[in-house]
Formats: structure tokens, C-alpha cells, sequence
């Protein structure tokens, strides 16, 4: 084995280890944790914001944001109200599991239902690494296009949910070209079970039905 | 100094030996190089082709395609009766110098004037690896929102240009919120030479200024 590989197995073999001893605190606390990955500038924190306000009064939502610089996304969700760890990873293209078990301490977890890590934006890097989660949520927007799950085929698999989002972008006629059967499709190919909640977290389209799956995963990990 | 440090060096200094080989192979040849960097879906294979058909007759161009998977982006490129060679990088996030070698080796330099090697789709890890290019081009759709330069910094700071994209999407009034002054604004307090450019590569607006900057380019390196 040539030593760079080797190295490469140390790091992810330490992250593992890190990833299982957080999935294990979690799982005992019943809490569902939800790992968000996509490209830069997808919503991820516009969903996530527009999520913890819809579901207010049903499920306590808590956040860690992972950025490479700035705490504009913590801020943001911060003014919903809810609680909010920011991790700034200071070039690193990915949230390791490490970073994640420190935030966990820093966030109130016992008065949460979900803790939803919303990772760097990079559709590439963060599907390597495991952090603990109960499942990856992946957030494709119709501005990226309809060739992504062919072209990043590796996010798609592991997802428990893809949600297409921005949809309202499509609703000027021939403003987006974007075929989300096509999507839809090419997601379920790479991954049978995927869960697929087309949204628009900014006029509220499909909302309800994505916020309806989170409060139906709450009670499964509840009743586990 | 720590094994990991260490070999990730090593790493970097075998990628900077491959680089700095292509950029002597280039200079040599009197070719402009560019190396253009996304997030995924921010349409540089759109503006790649209507670049090069916009510019027939003036430039000739040459692509080098890395992608994950597929060669659906290569494809592309040759409808417009341009050379293109995709690499596959096979899960890797970025493009590495060698890969690069061995596909300038299958592109016809000697009928060209510029190569444009078009990355994996990632506005982090790309920034890391020279490939022997002349410059950057960092290209950002409005979709993707005007908070980029502030949480991805690197990529803006070492880019000679600043493709600002999709900006159709902004004339339906409220459909996209980007602030194309507070971006401008942000790329230039990182790098103060940065060229910046706001085009529509679907409908073809500000795409003269910005190929009239590769033909003024292609002269300058001619000139050298």
C-alpha cells in the first residue's frame, strides 16, 4: 500500500471513529440528525430557515452551520429562533466529524428533536465523510440543471432525501430549462429508496410535504 | 512536521512539477491557458460554446473537460466543431496537473490560440491545484446568490477574471435577489486586478466585452 493511500485510510478511519461515537449519543437521545449537502448557493439555509419557521410549535429544530469563512448562515437562522452552532472550516471543503462533536456540545441537544448539519457547500467532498447523521438530505436547485445526478453520482446514492429546490424558477416560462422527471429518474436509478420533495422554499411550494416527512422521521426515531 | 502535513506536501509539490511543465510547454507554443472554476451548474459549458461560436473566425479554442463522470459536457463542445478531451476524474473533486499533461498531449495545441480547461465542478478544492494555466476564471451564476466572494474567498482572490452569470434571471423582477455592485464590490476588496464580466451566455448579453477581452488576451501572449 503506497503511503499516501494509507495516510488518506488514517484520516478517514479517525473521522469513522469520531462519526460512530457521535451516531451512538445521538441514537440513545433519540434524536434524528440530518446531514445537508449540495453546491454553493442551492438554499440549503433558506430551506433550513423557512423549515424551522413552518414547523414551529411541532418539531425543535436545531442547526450546525458549516462554512468555510463568515457566519452569515448562523446568523440567519439564528433570527428564526433557533439554536445555531457556527463551524468555520478555514479552507477545508468538508465538515469532519471531529468539528461536528465539538458543535454537539455547544448546542442544546436534550430540548431538540433534530439537529440538521448543514455541511460546505460542495457537491463533491462531504459525501466522503460520515458525521453521524441519521441520513443525508441532498439539495439540488433547478438553476444548477437536470445533469447533475449523472454527473455527481456519489451524493445521490447515500441520500435518504433529495430535495429539488427553487422550483419557482421554472414557473417563468423558458427561464429555467430544467426536467425534474428526468431528475427524479436519474436519482432513483443511483438509489431505489430516495425520498424526492420538489420545493420552492422561497414562495413555500412543497413545503408542507417535506416538513410532513421530517415530523414523520421524529416519531419513527422517537418510537425506536 | 506530521505525516499527514507531509505527504499532503508531497502531494502539492508533484502536482506544482507537472504544472509548472505544462505552463513552460504553453509559453513556448505562444498559448493562453485558462483555468475556469465553479460551483457545479453555474453554466460554464454554456458559456464555453457560445463562446467559441461567437468567436469564429477571430480565436481558435480548444477545451479540456474535467467532470466527475460522464462526457456529456465534451459533447458539448465538439457541436461546435471545437477539439474538446474529457477527462473522468472518477470521484476526484478537482483536476491534477498530470491529468492536464496527458490531455494536452490529445488536443491540437499547434491550431490553437487558447486552451480552456473547464474544472470539476467545486469552488473549493479546484483553487488548490495549478494546472500550468495563465490565469483563473472564476465564474458565479446569480442563482447561487451574492454571498460567494465573502464565504469562498480563495477562488476569488487568485482569479484574473469574474464571470458573473445567468444574469436573464434577474430581469424578471423578483425572481433572483443578487446584488451585482456588493459582489463586484466584495471580489475586488480580495483582488484588486480581478476583470469581472456579467453576461448571459443564453441570451448572449455582455458576452461581446467579455470575448473581446480573450481576443485582446490571446494577442498580449502572442506579443510576449
Amino acid at each position: 500500500m503506497s503511503k499516501k493511500v494509507e495516510v488518506g485510510q488514517k484520516i478517514l478511519i479517525k473521522n469513522e471513529e469520531y462519526a460512530l461515537e457521535n451516531k451512538r449519543g445521538l441514537a440513545e437521545q433519540k434524536k434524528l440528525c440530518l446531514n445537508m449537502i449540495s453546491s454553493p448557493g442551492s438554499g440549503k439555509t433558506t430551506i433550513l430557515a423557512r423549515t424551522i419557521t413552518d414547523l414551529k410549535g411541532r418539531v425543535r429544530i436545531g442547526v450546525i452551520e458549516g462554512d468555510i469563512r463568515t457566519d452569515i448562515d448562523a446568523q440567519r437562522i439564528r433570527a428564526t429562533d433557533a439554536p445555531a452552532v457556527q463551524i468555520n472550516t478555514e479552507g477545508a471543503c468538508h465538515l469532519s466529524a471531529a468539528q461536528v462533536s465539538d458543535a454537539l456540545a455547544d448546542l442544546p441537544v436534550a430540548e431538540l428533536d433534530i439537529v440538521i448539519i448543514e455541511n460546505v457547500g460542495n457537491l463533491v467532498c462531504p459525501s466522503a465523510f460520515e458525521l453521524g447523521e441519521s441520513g443525508k438530505i441532498v439539495v439540488l436547485s433547478v438553476a444548477e440543471g437536470d445533469d447533475k445526478p449523472a454527473k455527481y453520482p456519489s451524493i445521490f446514492a447515500k441520500s435518504k432525501v433529495l430535495l429539488i429546490n427553487k422550483v419557482d424558477l421554472m414557473e417563468a416560462v423558458g427561464q429555467v430549462d430544467f426536467d425534474v422527471e428526468k431528475v427524479k429518474a436519474d436519482a432513483r436509478r443511483l438509489n431505489k429508496e430516495i425520498e424526492i420533495f420538489a420545493i420552492s422554499a422561497k414562495t413555500g411550494e412543497g413545503m408542507a410535504q417535506w416538513c410532513d416527512w421530517l415530523e414523520k422521521s421524529v416519531k419513527e426515531v422517537r418510537n425506536k
